[in-house]
């Protein structure tokens, strides 16, 4: 009983690794397509995102057998169930890669984004990029250094997102209020998407330590 | 055991209601707050906030305990679980109303929507705040029927934010970039908090009847 527990849940573990590569894939696929104006990488965003719906719905289908039939306990239950909110964060983390292929579908092939404001969405991609990765090292290893880095990569991501809206708000923009709606919209998507992968490595660290990280 | 399993549920579902209710008012002080440059109402949110965050974190502990004590299966277990996913969804909901609080309070004493954008956005909170009384009679009594209109209600709310985006990228818009970019914030913050209010409530009756409603 006690194994095929264990065997059960590493296997929904290799579901939210399989997960939170797919949604770091699909925002680096987002990133292209908004930057590049690339509308098949836009398209691809929207069937990854799929896939990260469907692997959702079996860890919500595995996790339901294993409380069913194990009826875990104390650290076993707590386990399972974060394993669950997890794939929760995850699944809004696809979510959010499409809603930045979708502003760049709606202005393809113009680039929805001005040249002036291209190296800070940049920057906050690939600190998402970074806060994911690290986070897909954490759910496949618990390691509680790299969960600490992982806020103070999200202060990063802060930081940039004020940078952002200073530059729309600054008397040197001229590209109005369209872009500046978009901008707005995607900093927020970067944003939450850098917070739902955190909250992904937090939980599993407060699992393996009882204690949230540092924040 | 049954029935104690049936009284701990009722609590769980007690406590959703107090949240949910809890999370619609916070909305409504949020709105007071941002049309009105009430300074006073943006404070409360806050600590409405902190009270929903409060009876979340006593929903999880009920839930666990729930688990552990009584191992529930089944339909049983598809319950307790609904319960957990509708009390994140409503935990967003009092993040959101802090958000717009938030906007209110970085413009005080100025109010953040200039006048012609006031009555769309009265209209979005007016439908916010029908969502979430439907949703909080949803979780009280698992009603199919409005279950249903929150889909309609959802509806309405996404067309009234194509009319905000669509008055502020309008030619008469004369307010510059930075109240376009809070009207975009504010009106992206409206709709998710609809989202999450139909979340909570399809997810009752999708465990009531088996179904999702229609969307």
């Amino acid at each position: 009983m006690r194994e095929e527990f264990r065997a059960e849940l590493a296997q929904v573990s290799r579901l939210l690794v399989e997960m939170a590569n797919a949604a770091r894939l699909a925002m680096r696929k987002a990133t292209v397509a908004l930057l590049e104006g690339d509308r098949t990488e836009a398209e691809q965003v929207a069937m990854t995102d799929n896939e990260i719906d469907a692997l959702y719905r079996r860890v919500e289908a595995l996790t339901y057998e294993l409380l069913a039939r194990q009826a875990p306990v104390a650290s076993d239950l707590r386990e399972v169930i974060t394993a669950l909110h997890a794939a929760s964060d995850i699944e809004r983390m696809g979510d959010l890669a499409e809603h930045i292929a979708e502003i760049s579908l709606r202005r393809h092939p113009a680039i929805a984004v001005p040249e002036e404001l291209r190296p800070v969405i940049r920057e906050m991609a690939e600190v998402a990029d970074r806060i994911a990765a690290k986070s897909v090292a954490v759910l496949s290893t618990a390691d509680a250094v790299q969960a600490a880095e992982l806020e103070r990569d999200d202060d990063q991501m802060d930081e940039l997102h004020r940078q952002l809206l200073a530059f729309m708000l600054g008397a040197a923009w001229r590209h109005g209020v369209e872009a500046a709606i978009d901008g707005a919209l995607l900093g927020r998507y970067y944003e939450r998407f850098a917070d739902h992968a955190v909250n992904a490595g937090n939980q599993v660290v407060f699992f393996v330590t009882g204690e949230t990280a540092a924040s």
